[in-house]
């Protein structure tokens, strides 16, 4: 039952997250071969991570070949569809944190299934939840979305922990998870709306190279 | 036998793909550590990625030292005669070629020899041959050639698929390999040759983050 | 014995480094969650790479959460501190030397420890002593410091090649890790304060992509 919630959470994700990654491709006006590349990178990126740290390999995605083949499927049908919608940058950043949220949650299931404490759990869903929009934006040489000024790390950190906590409390995986979602993204989707942000270190910004002291 | 060709096929790629490091090495300028490491890290990333996700560990350069000890040696190479040819780039550009093409049917073998199904030894054909330069290009600061206008991955993924297919349809190793390699080169040879691309996704470029709307 | 010393170094390593994360984090005006992310990639990167690739895993950090708590608290502490420094760039550069040089030395002895060869060994503390910046600098959108016209790949390479030989020569683990240390940090201190380098490959410099033939 745990892993079946696990498992539903992961494939929701990497289908959100490949999308997410297709959506860049199409502004770099990659082709659909392409596409398949930064889509399939993006979804799969977070838990490749996850299970190569935590040692459960082959990972996932070479036990289970379907994983593949639904990131090209995505793939195919956003290089035929991406035109449609007027603003593909709102749909990117929301299925972000539609992914980013699902992750948060279903990197630290995976965790605990896999016996890691809670501390560990927190932080493995918090790294599924950004690996692979960092993958994405490298790739695709986008400036990274962790370093967004809206909340964006804090939101993963947020659902992984009211996840694992509750699941510690002693509530259901089913429970836990939904509210883990639900904190990660409303948080999220509040800081895109209404432009929130923690306070930010703001001595001073720091110099350009050509500005450096000589040391 | 078929590890025999496997085997054969990596070396060539890992020299091939440390020499193109060492050539990114030049046109940064860096000394002759510079140039080992760059040679290094793009000779045996794809290799390593590979073994990793696999679970080959550990990685194939740990247990046979050789291979760091020949991509030193072509970085040294290349640190005294990068000077000669008249245009160090067409010579990346054709290397790069090269060690793509071979990776792609190494890796896609290997991964067989692993017992992977099919669809994941083409992936892996493909991951192998184009994560060896996404390092190279992101620890030397280059454009990623994966988003190159000509056709990349998509050689990668023709010369994967005819190696898997072939190799499925009964054909020996050898036969497989060498159709595969020709054919992911000849793809490429020609993308570069004559600027041939793939339809590109082209409804409209990405606007820079400075214009994007207010979600 | 062996393993105290590894294990003492190891700390000091990612202590130094979760600092230099955390700096980088100061400069682009992060929050403080911005901050424990780039604090922990920059601390525990080197040391997962060095785990991934001899198959120790799960890794460190997943076996004693405790570092990724240090990492947290480092940048916690830097949050609140990094406006008091004069440069915080000249206290990043000075502390990435430490990092460097510690972690050439255990990431090598590590390596030795799992049984690696003396070549394999020198590789792994180059690797460990590099990785986690080149992480920092990539996550930070800084310039590589291994791009750095200053010697510092060669000064890594040399801490782990004295620990090494020092070891084979029948030194206790002690004498070769200090000797290694100092090595590595003097000749990096050396090159900061006096700007040296190594001879620069320079025939001439890469042209821009615009200008480049076509092939």
């Amino acid at each position: 039952m745990l892993s079946i919630i696990a498992v539903s959470l992961d494939w929701l994700g990497i289908v959100v997250f490949a999308t997410t990654g297709a959506l860049v491709a199409s502004r770099k006006e990659m082709d659909i071969v392409g596409f398949a590349l930064l889509a399939t990178a993006t979804g799969i990126g977070g838990g490749t991570l996850r299970d190569v740290v935590l040692g459960l390999t082959p990972v996932f995605w070479v036990r289970q070949p379907e994983y593949l083949l639904v990131c090209v499927a995505v793939a195919c049908l956003t290089f035929f569809t991406a035109h449609l919608p007027q603003s593909r940058y709102r749909i990117l950043l929301w299925l972000d944190a539609i992914g980013m949220a699902v992750f948060a949650v279903a990197g630290a299931q995976i965790a605990l299934n896999a016996g890691a404490n809670e501390f560990i759990a927190i932080a493995m869903g918090v790294a599924t939840a950004t690996f692979g929009g960092i993958i994405r934006d490298v790739l695709g040489g986008e400036t990274p979305i962790i370093l967004s000024r809206e909340i964006y790390v804090t939101a993963a950190l947020s659902g992984a922990t009211i996840h694992v906590a509750l699941s510690a409390a002693g509530l259901t995986a089913t429970i836990a998870s939904v509210a883990g979602f639900f904190g990660a993204f409303a948080l999220r989707a509040a800081a895109v709306r209404y432009r929130w942000s923690l306070p930010r270190y703001k001595s001073r910004p720091g110099r350009p190279s050509s500005e450096l002291p000589k040391v």
